[in-house]
């Protein structure tokens, strides 16, 4: 019998349960044994196991947040970090090991890999989307809709009030999360990390909306893009609008998982085991042209992601 | 300037605004002048017309159901019916004409193309899913997770009563429905029109469930799979277990749209305006491969959408 | 040391979670030792019991379901049942036994308080809301804001088709779920088991609503005011109206409960612990003119709720 | 026939919609005519005005915020405000004004009242619940259940990484919302403005949760506790722990109103109705022992509502 190890990292994202039951429960009846290591890299490196039975994992595929904890570890990041998680793997005789996880959480799945040779697969699963080589992670399609659903109730007191309101989605380097909020909450405005956008020519955009008798506003920004503060009380001068910010901050993480979400974590999982079956390539799990696909660890680690441009016109030109 | 008009036919699915949003979003800039016809092909037939702005269609994106209403039309399926229709698309100097709608509204979009001639082109919009050549339509992501959200209230007594509960979902011809919802609810039955199952195999795996310490049992079951009521009388007697009925019912067809919902709506809506701008040809819009593309109004209405069995089959083994 | 015993009994409703962890977290720091019974009166017959800490309550507070489980047990009702529940009691030194549950279980209180001469308090927990001597119970709440929730979502599907919804809420004996539902979904018919209606009324009303150009309407029926399915088609001949039926069924009884299902059970349980500490009166909890009282089980078990007639009126004339 | 005028003020608040609804419904059947005001008192001193009719107010008991709108007003407060509102109310020929609004309302409600000679009745909306000699204001338990869910979906979070959330709820003065939202989320600590506490104390018992095994902690604290992003540095610094901030915001004020939301807007509403009809007496309605009552305007206008201290003390003896 094989074993292999399983591991949430980074921040939790919605889904990784399902994540966590999909391998247990794909991977046990192919005589694989599941460990689960808790608190992400940091129980790693303590050694912090427990095994994961068919019963373990029931009763969780809508539950937010991950059983296995999560926790950051800078500690792994460094040499002696490495060498001393692949002494806990070999010490507990694991064949391979998935990584539940987000962007950073693949930098130190491609050393680990490198420094003990034991197989390592990702499975994307952030909020962020900012995984390259996949179309969707696991958890975006749950932050979105978390969002979308706020901003519905904030649109309530927007056009009570008729005033804009701008609001903060997370995404400190890229805009994935604010890009598909903006255009599916039917934002007049997104400002994201990638491009950079005059505030004069958002305040253009807002007081051509007033005219065209839009009793109020709804603009997306995404964290990364500058200070939020600072940015409405510029375009609060510049316009003499009364403007509103809501930060959204961390009710984007939590919450039950949507089905997609579900969907796309029990479709990588269960692919990331069949992988672990018949071949001892390491890699990360994707999603390319609605298909599941591999990416090498190298590719994740090495690409960008582009953020979808199209996307983000035809966002403003349903916003006219 | 050319003239397009919309209808939303057939029953309602969370997003058919967002797309009648869009449509008007992206014609009018185009300088196409969009007519709404109301309550679906019956509004049709009585010239129940209105021109469609960009304020009208503002503040919906977010709101369930069609502001053009719908309706069920027999008549429409008629020679008679059909001409009348030509006649009022003439008289309105209508050049093409956009159906959001499903299945049955394809028909009669392709009849009413044959005997007009005029442009006429098909948006997938039905919480059933079973338009061929599109991997999802419009509000159907909605529906699945309306369905699971009441299936995770249902768990709760489930679980507190140690109970298997039966919950049927829409679908009278096809398990689409049934088979997203029961993967993505972690059900450990999932009964579909498509395939015919032995109840007595239904209930070794409630059984066998039972045995192996599941506390609960969650069957899905599409309602043209048979007698629902039947089924867990059938069930209760074989198993001896206290088993529980719920039909969702209307609930699954209404609520605000999902973000995926009204992505979809958005992408396929503007990529119909388009299609009208640079050709005549016919046509129903869809996703295939994670792409926007184009079928023939023949092709859908003459091929069969398979079921996806795989998926199917992977919802069975994660519910082991 | 004194010892309480815990029990949940009847259906389970949104809130005993948080009843469960109020009663353990004040009668532990009053040295009081807390004991659940498991599955009802059926685990109590049983000796399935557990000691409750403080930390076995934590993180339970937003669930709905019961963590002790819940059954209903026939054999309890019987004398035998009875003289065995005492027996249990007594072999685990139970001094007060809280049951936290319906009309139903406060039955069975009194019962075992006069055969075992045991303090026995009842905590009012049913989303029927059909107890004596209180204005509201645990669940209540919760279960109305799910059933207008899914009629929020009916009314999308009702206002494209332009058609009559009736939807059916559970109350098989009494209709306070259907008027508060009613009242608050903004029903034009509330049909509850206490009175009776004429079906020729019914459809004056739904005809004169036609008339009075509201396009569409909602009936809410108590699942015990007759046979829904012949209702509905009675009116449907009568009236010559399209109408669908919904049945809402058990997605009533769980989910997350509401900030007052916490509050009343946070209130409820922190009075009986006090009852406890401070007598050996049996009893059952309730709020009367917005305070926590007490009233004897006798009676509970005699007395008749009547239903608020003028919150009746009040929804139809709001429905004009 | 009489006339009466309706106009919502200040903050919108979920159920505004639900009494409008109620009070057009009940005095139009009564011969009384209803007019609106737009805009708060800014469209009163700008007559901008429209009649409610029966058909206006259909299909928005569900609706956030206020179909007629609301705006700050600093000019009302003015003499000259007061004046230009009594010649518009005066013109109009209104009899009697209905203000569904907060605290500060009611403060210009008196103010016209004395002015004009006009009945002024007052109808509490407002989240904050800080209005005296009521138990409960229009859109308070909305968005306490808003509140509550977004934790709910924080603490998801707080569980998978074992951290301490702080969250900011509204309440800039009072510590109502608060309270309540702390209660019924099972918070460790509740900061309300009301009660000045040591901040080594709120470390303290969160030191102490940790040592009791509590895997996580969430504190709720009123935006008029103090600044929360210096109380988290200073609760990160004294306590080590890692310490996360999450301000609501505005989602608390919108959102589809909850059950008890619409059926106080109602219960007010109609009697606000009735008191009209039955007198020229001005005040405000309020709810006490859980019946409807009326309070004066000076009352409302002079006395201070005493925040339910045993109440916070239960919820920290409930987070032990």
């Amino acid at each position: 019998m094989r074993k292999i190890g399983v591991v949430t990292s980074g921040g939790d994202a919605p889904g990784m349960n399902a994540a966590i039951r999909a391998i247990v429960r794909t991977a046990i009846p192919k005589k694989l044994e599941v460990l689960g290591f808790k608190r992400g890299f940091a129980g790693l490196l303590n050694n912090d196991v427990k095994p994961l039975g068919l019963r373990t994992v029931g009763g969780i595929i809508h539950l937010g947040g991950t059983i296995l904890r999560t926790e950051r570890c800078p500690k792994f990041a460094t040499e002696e970090g490495i060498e001393r998680a692949s002494e806990v793997l070999k010490s507990n005789k694991v064949d391979a090991l998935i990584v539940i996880g987000g962007d950073g959480s693949f930098k130190g799945a491609l050393k680990l890999h490198e420094a003990s040779g034991i197989q390592v697969i990702g499975i994307p699963a952030t909020i962020d989307n900012d995984v390259v080589g996949t179309e969707t992670t696991i958890g975006f399609d749950t932050a979105v809709n978390t969002a979308i659903q706020a901003i519905d109730r904030i649109r309530d007191t927007a056009m009570s009030h008729g005033r804009v309101f701008v609001v903060e989605v997370m995404g400190r380097k890229r805009g994935f999360l604010a890009l598909e909020v903006g255009l599916t909450a039917g934002a007049e405005v997104i400002l994201v990390p990638e491009i950079k956008r005059d505030i004069d020519s958002v305040c253009e955009t807002l007081i051509r909306s007033r005219k065209k008798e839009k009793e109020y506003s709804i603009v997306v920004v995404a964290e990364g893009f500058g200070n939020s503060t600072s940015l409405v009380k510029e375009i609060a001068e510049k316009t003499g609008f009364e403007i509103r910010l809501t930060i959204l901050g961390h009710i984007q993480r939590g919450g039950s998982p949507t089905a997609r979400s579900r969907l796309i974590a029990s479709l990588f999982s269960s692919y990331a085991v069949e992988k672990i079956l018949e071949s001892d390539e390491s890699g990360v799990v994707g999603l390319q042209n609605g298909k599941v696909i591999f990416n090498s660890l190298e590719f994740v680690n090495k690409e960008y992601k582009p953020l979808n441009t199209e996307l983000l016109q035809l966002a403003e030109d349903l916003a006219i």
